[in-house]
């Protein structure tokens, strides 16, 4: 059994961990801390965990923690990167939820999250933890990042074309629509049912987080950098985030359909659907699925791809615990088998 | 492994039956009946199976369903009982989900659903499938009656103050609200997304099919006839369904907390909270458990319950699985231990 | 014209009013405050509002208020019974949208607001501002303490029944169901949307704030104390309040549905349906109407007596400017004849 | 008084229609026909309309229409197509808010819509109903297309850029989101609040009729073809259209957001907000204006314009309430002074 730890767990990410793991044949949930809510039963906070999670919270203890195989920061961005060298020291195996190890270059995340650094010698350790890009290196990773919610369906969907280099690279457009969940479980107002229901909205359109972190991602998988322009949406459901890309072909000869069925033939958690197919985000609802199509409107010179996850699973605690699986030689869909909740 | 078959698989009940049957471990789906979609992939029509379920629907086929071990009907209203004398004599098992069998009284049937009984005589044979009253009779019983949605909840909630009589049975009121599942996945203008979302109302107060049903199912406990008002509404969400129940206490001095706690200390799927407490329904979505909660407000003489279910699971295909796994001789709780979706 | 304030204008009363007294005939928006958004243009935070009302927050100034003809408080508690005293010294008129004013003894609003009340002697010349229960005595009134939103639909249900004393006024049951808008435009969790989103729940249940209130105003409705149980309910809509109201019929001869028809033929705001309907709330989406609908299921002792407001209209500002145009000597519906939102 | 008729009102622009125009200061309704429901009440069908509209529904009678001042087809598509010359010639003003009379060129109509036209001769009188365009055409026009509602939002969002020519023409995108309503008050399965709430999908990738109408527009606004990739998605919300369009810059140094305050600056329904602002669509949510926000992320050379109405509004009722004030010389805003209801 792989003893885990998880360290922050009262945020939706947290709850969905320990939905996952709660069941997962191989693990066994030692700890989970929460400063704010210490002592309080976790099944008090989350009812649906009453009769299958027995822990409490409890303070942050580094020595309970290095007690564990495995750890997962479901944290605000900026802790995990306090802690981590000291687990990591002791053996400890880490998955950050946050974007602490995401970007390689710590000048960039100082940039975009607005605090230096803590443990800049550790980016080159850690592995970008998107296993249909970097499986071996997770299944040796001491250290995995977790990949955001919106650079997993963006990258899932543009990697094929990037790859294959079908696609001029140059002005890609990530048009992407998120449920409110994304957003976190903190008291806002911009994210209340009032505020947020029956409504629609780009946001963050001068500069998104997830943007650097999907160039990086997406340079990487073409071997050059390429320009994106990356627009976010809040839509009023709870779950689910679904990606619209789009790009102009280089070359009017491309088989679209066998290129994105190829890449994905062997891959457990991406399903290309049959030509001519929209992927609805509830089809993905609760499983650690991805789900493309793609299209050629009018047999013309632009791509679409659309793709959809659920972003508290494939987008968060699904593939972290995908990433675990691979980090401790288990099947890599081990507890991941969920059917998706429909309707 | 229990050879399975479902007639009349399109509907929401049907695919709440597949997403537990597929990865129920002894049970083999063997055969999916629809006229209207035969030939159809099961995972065309709900994309959430893709990759768990192969079957195609098939034209109901008496020989091949007489091959199963256990039927399940989520057919309309008045299907099963056309089918049912057959497939008994082949000695397959069947569980109806629909209200063939519920009434015991063939008058009452005909009045309530506008259309004679086909088989009467089998209404004596058939098990009202409320496990948590008649668990004895469903492990032998050869025709199962699913209860439906709105009786499961109420039953539950008013059970332990009927059996203990601490409550005036003459005016019980149950004020219950049922997500829009609760009307089935028909092509229809009342449950359409703008016309059913963003908006509350009541339905069928003058009287509604489930009265009759949660009447015989109340005065079976109580032992003797019971009085009942019934409102149900509808409520602009998918899933879940709340039920507020109100009754006058006969003595002011029952410890009602315990009586409940009592009731149900050995119930896998019934969870009692702390007193104080206000089950959501959010907290069963997706699990077969029933969650509730009683109250006695400022201490005066009015009883008030409240009672949460997933109306497609444990108000539908939940406990039809609870109810094969009874008849069975399997665990009670095979295939159903998956923790709610949450948020 | 009328000169008009609005003190605390930031949150859904607030931005309610402005959306009402903007397009009134007789009204000029002469001040709003708010302390923490002072200088903020009131279409900033309320972007619907741009090019309709070019206001900009101040802070509370007690000599800008004086000047104004009414001023209405939309407040949290508390706040009202602070700066009632001197506004009315000065002449001004007084519309308070909050609970300061409603309860006529000082020891219950302490205890159920859980602070001393700052000017009891005041508690005595408010009028409670229910205009079918005290029209003239509202077109005087110096101070008005507008009613709650669940009093509101409460007391137009039963009322009818009690004048009449055709109900057993000692078992009174009335179970509602509210919008999320009732909990206010506060950063809460409770609130977000994946929390109060595709879920359903009651709350309360022990005590809520509108029960004395409701009790109070059914008691002086029917001339005697009402036995009175309140359970609130949250439901995932933006506006609205369905109220579902049970009662045991002294009388099998009473003709409710002629009864209703009768009480609230002259009134403008209250809509009693043809026998046999189910009010939905979105029938009355910002408009000023109660639409009210009166069952016997089966024809038993027991009457249900159907009640939908939009509680932000009705329930809060639309029901704040009856009350000011009939304590100005307007025509009753003067600004509040918008047509309900449907869809 | 302009006396009106509306051909086929049971739906949501029909009913919208009627919210409006049962207010108009200069309006009489006169006849509302629909085969379906005639003889009942529009108040039955529309309990929002009680109070407001004593019309009833009455069989399409051509003698009745034609003493009309203007009819509104509030029809399928298709049918106005069917009336239309009998009732011009009778000197009868129409606004079609259909699709028959939207596209100029009668081989594209039957093409996108399946149907051969039936009266191809009128396509070159009919006035394309963008006031913001054809002001000038649409004050003398017999006969309006009005606008379909993604077409509103696309064309309003791109046409300051087009008419400027800073923007590359061959391959603009445009992502656009849509609340249910769109999909008009029909049974079917896939808008159900079952299928389509807490639910996110593109659909029609492959072709949509509105793809013909808005290239057309915006080869008129732009002088020459245009080149557009139109992804049209459904929302979880009632109403509501969020346009998402992209596009390249020609030129580095344009002011873009004093060329869209310039180019609306004296359009009464056209809200350019403040640079760097996201328009939500329930700022819109009622009212007849299209709100727009234009960016350019990082600074680089890709063009996002944010463009929102209400689909039933501007995208629908509203502006065909638009083109008859100005066919019928009133001012261009009565009537349509309503503000946007939020939350």
């Amino acid at each position: 059994m792989i003893k885990v730890g998880i360290v922050g767990g009262t945020g939706y990410t947290g709850v969905e961990l320990l939905r996952l793991l709660a069941v997962h044949p191989s693990v066994e949930l030692a700890v989970i801390t929460s400063r704010g809510e210490r002592g309080k039963a976790v099944s008090e906070l989350f009812p649906n965990l009453r009769g299958h999670v027995d822990l409490a919270f409890s303070e942050p203890d580094e020595q309970a923690l290095k007690q564990c195989d495995a750890v997962f920061f479901a944290t605000p961005n900026g802790t995990a990167m306090q802690m981590a060298p000291t687990l990591l020291e002791s053996g400890v195996r880490i998955i950050d939820l946050a974007a602490d190890f995401r970007l390689r270059n710590s000048e960039d995340w100082q940039r975009w999250y607005g605090m230096p650094h803590a443990c800049p010698a550790l980016l080159g350790d850690a592995v970008y933890g998107l296993p249909e890009v970097n499986r071996a290196s997770i299944r040796t990773a001491r250290l995995v990042a977790n990949p955001g919610c919106y650079p997993t369906a963006v990258q899932l969907g543009f990697m094929p074309l990037l790859e294959q280099a079908v696609v001029d690279s140059r002005h890609l457009i990530a048009d992407a629509k998120s449920g409110v969940s994304g957003a976190g479980r903190k008291a806002e107002v911009a994210t209340l049912l009032c505020e947020a229901g029956d409504n629609f909205k780009a946001y963050a359109v001068p500069g998104h987080r997830h943007w650097p972190e999907i160039r990086q991602g997406l340079a990487a998988i073409a071997g050059h950098p390429v320009g994106l322009t990356f627009v976010p949406h809040l839509t009023p459901m709870i779950r689910g985030i679904h990606a619209t890309l789009y790009g102009v072909l280089l070359n009017g000869d491309s088989d679209l359909q066998t290129l994105f069925e190829q890449r994905y033939a062997d891959e457990p958690f991406v399903d290309v659907l049959p030509a001519g197919s929209h992927p609805e985000t509830r089809s993905v609802r609760s499983a650690n699925t991805c789900r493309l199509a793609v299209h050629r409107p009018q047999g013309g010179d632009t791509v679409v791809v659309l793709a959809v996850i659920d972003n508290l699973v494939k987008g968060a605690a699904g593939q972290a615990v995908q990433n675990m699986n691979l980090m401790f030689d288990l099947a890599e869909t081990t507890g991941l088998q969920t059917i998706a909740l429909l309707p």
